[in-house]
């Protein structure tokens, strides 16, 4: 029986690649469809229906604007669940800088605002930084159900 | 046009639920064919395209075994860069955690091996950690190619 893991849960959600590059363009503060559109490159029928997944799933939410002489149209933001997602698209940057990067280099960096210096995933426990080989994976005690 | 990114390059890899469950199963040491199948739950024909995807893109090795009175058949292990994608992995798991936990809630509790305590992803920079939100991204300034 495949195993029962919120891995494969969070991937019922964003386990899809344009579900993650919606994600990444709202969280970089894209709200509307016709933007979110060119910077994702994601063809239009596959576009929305992952907006409209991902509503349903609770990571995104609308709100309607209207700009003179046109219907009125829906913006996209992240919600409280949809900016925890930030941590797996930065995990993923991280991972295409060092293995996979455009040429040319990786085209952003992510800095604090605070003092300016880049920001980074680190694993840690109350020890400090560890890394995934220090871990080991324990099945969590079940509460009773009886 | 869309947007040159490290987060696009890296789904190009792992954009798609199953490569990410089976990164998850190689990372947890489960190494044969029919132990992933069993695990992740995937079709036979999508895993073994799964598989060779990333055998070819650099995340999984193989070495080959044999059992008395079978043909050879192959195991997959992480490479570094497969490694590397285990944040990717904790990252949705941690969402997942939280978001959208299998019944009776979240199934395995990482741990620290040195100190027992369990680990989690943090963003930091020099600072200490910090949030998404305190987060601004800037365009890297590029190396000039003339």
């Amino acid at each position: 029986m495949p195993r029962a893991c919120s891995v494969a849960n969070a991937l019922e959600v964003v386990g899809e690649r344009w579900a993650l590059l919606v994600v990444r363009e709202v969280g970089l503060g894209v709200r509307r469809y016709a933007d979110i559109l060119a910077r994702t490159g994601a063809p239009r029928a596959v576009l929305a229906a992952r907006l409209h997944a991902l509503v349903d799933a609770g990571v995104l939410q609308t709100s309607a604007y209207r700009e003179p002489g046109s219907r009125e149209r829906l913006e996209y933001r992240l919600t409280d669940a949809g900016r925890d997602l930030l941590p797996v698209v930065t995990a993923l940057r991280e991972w295409g800088d060092r293995h996979a990067p455009p040429d040319g280099g990786p085209p952003v960096t992510l800095r604090h605002r605070g003092c300016g210096e880049a920001v980074h995933l680190e694993l840690r426990c109350g020890c400090g930084p560890v890394t995934h080989r220090d871990v080991q994976v324990e099945p969590a005690v079940q509460p009773r159900t009886s």
